[in-house]
């Protein structure tokens, strides 16, 4: 008699997106007509920049030929994005990083989910409050969590709330806890933390023998001087910290799929005899019997993405993307909404009007306005009376959207 | 404090392919002249065919441009894909699979490693020995193993020995299991199994509320007739299986990575309680809350492998490397090896010679003539005196090879 994984039943409802899906496809299939522009979930809309379209192009033609082709590639990835990762992110940078230590994957989503495979049970989790709810559902299914309660939280974790009320800075927790979820720039507030901010994490899970899952898939968006772009900028970060990166939101790969996650050799954990292990050939073997590389032909344009030519095309996605955020940010302000994020972030981070829930203000704007948007209820009770606003689209659709929004609240 | 899961220690050595890499590393740097030929990892070695990488450089152009432009695709995979993959690989040959039950993923390994992430813990796992690797190293990283002894058996799993004395045909276990892992055509030994053995393991299965998870990644390369190509054409298998496919035998995808994974609707296991779960959902959950859909790049190329112009591209490169494993079996057999599989998968699995170990008979081959193929007591104890030679190769090294070994044996 097989048993499944009872911890799945403790999960609400659809993930976030899907959810979102359904209700769009709903109101379009009853409203053909209706000009739906998508601002919800953060899916880049630019093509690919050139230099990584080359890149592709070419690799496909060395898996044509006989005297180039490849087959099974490293699990941990190519050498060649691995050095490249590394000279621009981080040595580029004057930060420490080796390249062994970068593990490249089909994508962040994979990593911040599979990396519970290294780690034991019994381990308390704290995560902020909004937040990517991949990190809470992966720890629902791996049994970290209790049941969730009516406004959605989970037994065991510990939320940390961000929100205005605290100028969305998380507080450091009044109690040890083992695994810590960070997201800078934030998914899906927008907002950032300073180094002081982030040193601060850094001593309490060095003093905690915790260790930090840093999620900084939006680094490349920080417009701002002074913003820390890794957790290895922060002194004694190697002892503490994961960090997960992704091409996604840079180079436009949320279809072609790459990412990677950097271990430090340094980073320690415990077995159940107390004794220190070291995390980096845990995520190695994991890797090896788990995975089988990324594609070669999308490591081929990731790595483009640091090459002469491919920096600025990346640079000018960035940019096209940051000025649909200012746009928005003006916009909403204007309306007097509260807006929050879109300056070192693609998200524009908003509260609702009228004491209106998070869900209760999606059915509305796309209802009357004809946007879709993501309730910050989807992102955990904290989010709720709050609502994201992706600045990834085309300029028309977002200069309409605001158009829109005036229309309706002025 | 972290924890770390302490499954991990249990585990043994570095994973087999790594292990002979690093082997031949080192006789390379001390031997830097040898030529050698390898027929170790099961490495397609052909470029990809002509219709894949047009349809592969489609796609790059196709994401190079605004109109055409697609980011996130279906965590499940694209429909144009799905329904490929189910007229041609099922429907088309009579079996009943829907196109929303196929996941396509990133590649096989993955999806055999990740589908235990769906099962709760205590199930009883039988896995048939000799084995893939990535099915035992899974379950031991899942806690669903004990320690393993002198000879690697883990405690816990039930091992199904399939060897020449049994004719390779996996005796039913004697108790009632859970989850039963089967690979046909077999990796490592290329044996096969007829319609009827494979009715009595689903009749089994059904018998014991047990999930049969077939891993059918060497389908393609069944040239015998009424040997079944899915565990869909036995009658009640949809009640009792899992269906894992790839493309990276048939189409060459190793470093291109793309598979699949059928779980009919009709599957079901228990929770805690004792009632049935469907088990459909689960992995719909699974994928798309921990995988964010492979490369729509990838997917494009695994498409044209359902072309006009790939169908037969592809049975080209099946009958080459099929000719290869008729040049092997003829020139092992001639030397007075005893010589199994090699017709319906691109394995060769033959007994070492003067009562040599597997690792025995690796360091000799890779010694005295530089050939490196996979020893047999690497996919588990009853591989022992057993070695595994793989067709994936050029005909000039295959005949190469055949040459090294008519000068060392006869």
């Amino acid at each position: 008699m097989v048993r499944v994984n009872d911890n799945y039943a403790k999960l609400k409802a659809g993930y976030l997106f899907p959810e979102i899906g359904r209700r769009v496809r709903k109101f379009a299939e009853e409203n053909p007509s209706a000009d739906i522009i998508k601002l919800g979930i953060g899916d880049v809309t630019e093509p690919l920049p050139a230099a990584i379209t080359a890149a592709m192009h070419e690799a496909v033609d060395e898996l044509s030929s006989h005297a180039t082709f490849r087959g099974y590639g490293p699990e941990q990835g190519y050498d060649f994005l691995r050095e490249a990762i590394v000279a621009t992110d981080y040595t580029g940078r004057g930060v420490h990083v080796e390249a062994d230590e970068v593990f490249v994957s089909d994508g962040s989503k994979c990593d911040t989910g599979n990396i519970l495979d290294i780690f034991g049970s019994g381990n308390t989790i704290a995560i902020t409050d909004p937040v990517y709810p991949v990190y809470v559902d992966t720890n629902v299914m791996a049994g970290n969590t209790g049941e969730a309660d009516d406004a959605g939280r989970y037994g065991g974790l510990l939320y940390i709330p961000v929100t205005a009320d605290n100028d969305f800075i998380p507080a450091l927790p009044d109690r040890a806890v083992d695994l810590i979820y960070l997201c800078y720039p934030n998914n899906p507030t927008g907002t950032v933390v300073s180094k002081e901010i982030l040193g601060q994490w850094v001593q309490y899970a060095a003093n905690n023998d915790a260790i930090i899952l840093y999620d900084a898939a939006y680094e490349a968006y920080i417009s701002e001087a002074d913003i820390p772009r890794s957790i290895y900028e922060i002194e004694g970060a190697r002892q503490v910290a994961i960090e997960f990166r992704s091409f996604s939101k840079n180079a436009g790969f949320t279809g072609v799929r790459c990412g990677f996650t950097v271990v430090p050799k340094e980073l320690k954990g415990r077995n159940a005899a107390g004794e220190s292990v070291e995390i980096h050939p845990l995520w190695n073997r994991r890797q090896s019997t788990k995975f089988n590389g990324a594609s070669y032909v999308v490591q081929r344009g990731a790595a483009a993405a640091y090459s002469d030519d491919g920096k600025p095309q990346i640079r000018g996605l960035i940019d096209f993307y940051m000025t649909n955020a200012r746009i928005l940010c003006a916009g909403l302000s204007e309306l007097g909404f509260n807006v929050y994020g879109g300056v070192n972030a693609p998200y524009v981070w908003l509260g609702t009007r009228d004491g209106m829930s998070s869900w209760d203000f999606f059915d509305m704007l796309l209802g009357e306005c004809n946007l879709v948007g993501t309730p910050g209820s989807g992102f955990g009770a904290s989010g709720e009376g709050y609502f994201r606003l992706s600045a990834f689209n085309s300029r028309e659709n977002v200069e309409a959207a605001v158009e829109r929004l005036q229309k309706r609240f002025s």
